[in-house]
């Protein structure tokens, strides 16, 4: 029935034009006012918890009764949600009220000449699309940075938590209207999953799209979409072992970049291992690995060096592979500029840490890696909004332009140029009546 | 023969590799080494200037035998330089050295505990290309700002302008490898038309591509290259005509953003009028751009106001189209809100003015309307890195992220979190042991 759903695409362009508007009154809103409204959600989250906590019993109890594999089991962990957990959605929501406000600032100004002033100001993007999957935390922590910031949202959440994300965007609703009938319109709910591709053509309409579940997914909006993707695809975090390395940090750190959270974006996938270190070194790292439960690869240097161990040999494949798993792949390189033009090669543009004692190594390393992160005897796993003390994260993004790493509010602004005049025209400065004096103030 | 299309897209490869090898060593300079390569280039433009005459005469030559088209009269405008166009040349890269080292800052700094520091420096992008026309001044221009900035830049120009362009990028050559031979590779020329393709699939080798053309051009590169692009595919500019404005500044502003350079990407290319000021304003406006030339469209409305005047009904297509010419349409709206709403709809984001005594409505037009330059009683044709006192331009964006509207140094950089360690991981916080302390110095 292409007329039926040509319709319904029209309305959602028309509810997304809706949130587009909505987000526009937002955005004139003072700091204060914004955080009244943030403050009221949080003490609704309050107040309907134990809805809160029923509607998820409802999420959780269907998601059982579609069968208990272990993919699914990870996503009900992921899923569920308790009063406890309620409690803490309101307090998060409480910190960014915190936060100083983005938008009351003013990045430069210049007198381009007697009354006519230029100002650089932050302001909104327009409206963002978060796309996610099973969290139950999700709604609350995009609208609280959205609303921080004064941007219009849509959110488009897994079904299987469908009664979950209806009572807190509801939450949300009720705050923005609370404050103004016309803002409850900022918050765009989706349940349909045909409506993600719908979001994914609206470049017009939405300002940046924010995915968050696997890879292949993240990839798939990178894709197919026109609108900019605050995101990454994949996390390939090498480790760089330097000659003059201390090798029992080494280990140290190598052993919690795996194993603390394999899962993680920021764990580490590949070791490079200086040849003077190696000797000394790969047998005790590779035992210590082993009986951590990590699969080790290893190119035929390693393989050589660690004869004594089971080693899988790398393939090609392996170099650019990012495993989110209990793996790692090990390759002795002759020397600093090996690991970097290694890195340039097959990295991510995410986090790439050099352990060594040597300074200007060091420095090298973290000047020439291109990468958001860029680590000295730290563990890649340092690299996330709440480590980095950002105070809150919208996502990490492997993209070099516009916000990049760790992203906190600023991934959700840009800016403007405001020029106030008083009817000044070009021809007088272009035929010489006038001159620009660039004072900037 | 394939076998030798795959080898010269495998040896542009490596020289693109090559660039971005020499881009790092360059990013390692002090700002007063990358200075002393500046004015190293200034020298040698003004000692090579009977040099770059020659080969300027040669190339002019070859255009004029290959036939005088009106479009190759602009081409060859655009591209014949003198003495005094070289000397012009040194000129702006001296202009350049003399802005501050965009390097040399931190953006923030944060103790995460002790001898756990995170800093937040600004880095270059890496590799640039820039695809242009004729103009001969863009290699000294790029040049400047790409080595200010510590990129490397692969330089793709028009045919036409072949042997200009060559003795320009030998000059950059030899004052990159006056200073260290290795460093001669962060400049690459193209002079195959065929290389652009290439050129725009390099996604891991280069990091921004500006496209300088038709707005054709700039689509086909947005649309062909998961590159960014720092570029803006259309310039359609609105004045919005408040029901308070001064009319004898809005008729003097509006002549100056449509005749003073029409073929501008920030020359008006729509006017609305409150219909309250319409009756006295509009018979007054058409008279005066009739007279200098422009042709007017107008909506329903404005025909009826306007009985004496021919008038070209607009039809929709005019609303989204950039004349870059001698025309405009006119439309009567309802108030602020329409005047807001319709450019959202129809604007290109690039520079959109209100022209109006009524400060409350001006501001409301400065915070709602989406667009890199929001102006007050001034001509949009003030949008313009020289005007707004940039210092430099690279160029304009229509994008919302990285950089916006005109564009300098900042838009060839991206920034890095560096943290520095004494061996801490994860684990020691993730269970209690340790505790962030996230002093922001």
């Amino acid at each position: 029935m292409p007329a039926r759903t040509e319709a319904s695409s029209q309305s959602l362009k028309q509810q997304v034009i809706a949130t587009r508007r909505a987000a526009r009154s937002l955005a004139r809103l003072s700091g204060d006012e914004r955080n009244r409204i943030l403050l009221a959600a949080a003490n609704r989250i309050e107040a309907r918890r134990d809805e809160i906590v029923a509607a998820n019993r409802i999420d959780c109890e269907s998601l059982i009764a579609v069968g208990a594999q272990p993919s699914s089991t990870a996503l009900l962990k992921r899923l569920k949600t308790s009063p406890a957990g309620v409690k803490e959605m309101a307090v998060r929501v409480r910190d960014v009220v915190a936060l100083d406000d983005p938008l009351a600032c003013t990045l430069a100004t210049t007198e381009l000449d007697d009354g006519l002033t230029l100002q650089k100001v932050p302001c909104p993007l327009g409206v963002i699309a978060v796309i996610f999957e099973s969290r139950s935390d999700v709604v609350p922590q995009v609208g609280s940075l959205a609303i921080k910031t004064g941007n219009g949202f849509v959110l488009k959440g897994g079904s299987e938590a469908k009664h979950t994300n209806r009572v807190l965007a509801d939450i949300w609703r009720e705050a923005l209207s609370g404050h103004n009938a016309a803002l409850a319109q900022a918050v765009c709910l989706l349940e349909e999953r045909a409506e993600v591709m719908q979001v994914l053509e609206m470049h017009r309409e939405i300002d940046l799209v924010v995915p968050r579940g696997s890879s292949e997914f993240v990839n798939f909006v990178f894709q197919h979409s026109r609108i900019p993707v605050l995101g990454h695809g994949s996390g390939i975090c090498h480790i760089y072992v330097d000659g003059a390395a201390d090798l029992n940090m080494a280990r140290n750190v190598i052993i919690d970049a795996k194993v603390q959270y394999p899962a993680a974006c920021n764990s580490v996938e590949k070791v490079l291992v200086h040849r003077d270190a190696a000797p000394r070194f790969l047998p005790a790292l590779v035992r210590e690995l082993q009986a951590a439960g990590v699969e080790v690869r290893g190119c035929q240097r390693t393989l050589a060096l660690c004869p004594d161990f089971e080693i899988v040999p790398a393939s090609e494949e392996d170099w650019s592979a990012e495993y989110s798993d209990l793996k790692i792949t090990v390759k002795v390189v002759d020397g600093l500029q090996e690991a970097i033009d290694h890195i340039d090669h097959y990295g991510s543009r995410h986090t790439e840490a050099i352990l060594t004692e040597d300074l200007s190594a060091a420095e090298q390393f973290l000047d020439e890696v291109d990468a958001a992160s860029v680590f000295h005897n730290a563990s890649t796993r340092f690299a996330d909004g709440y480590r980095f003390g950002l105070g809150a994260e919208i996502g990490i993004s492997n993209s070099k332009l516009h916000a990049r790493g760790p992203v906190g509010l600023e991934g959700l602004l840009t800016y403007k140029y405001k020029l106030k005049g008083s009817g000044q025209i070009v021809a007088d400065y272009a035929e010489g009546r006038k001159k620009f004096k660039h004072r900037h103030v």
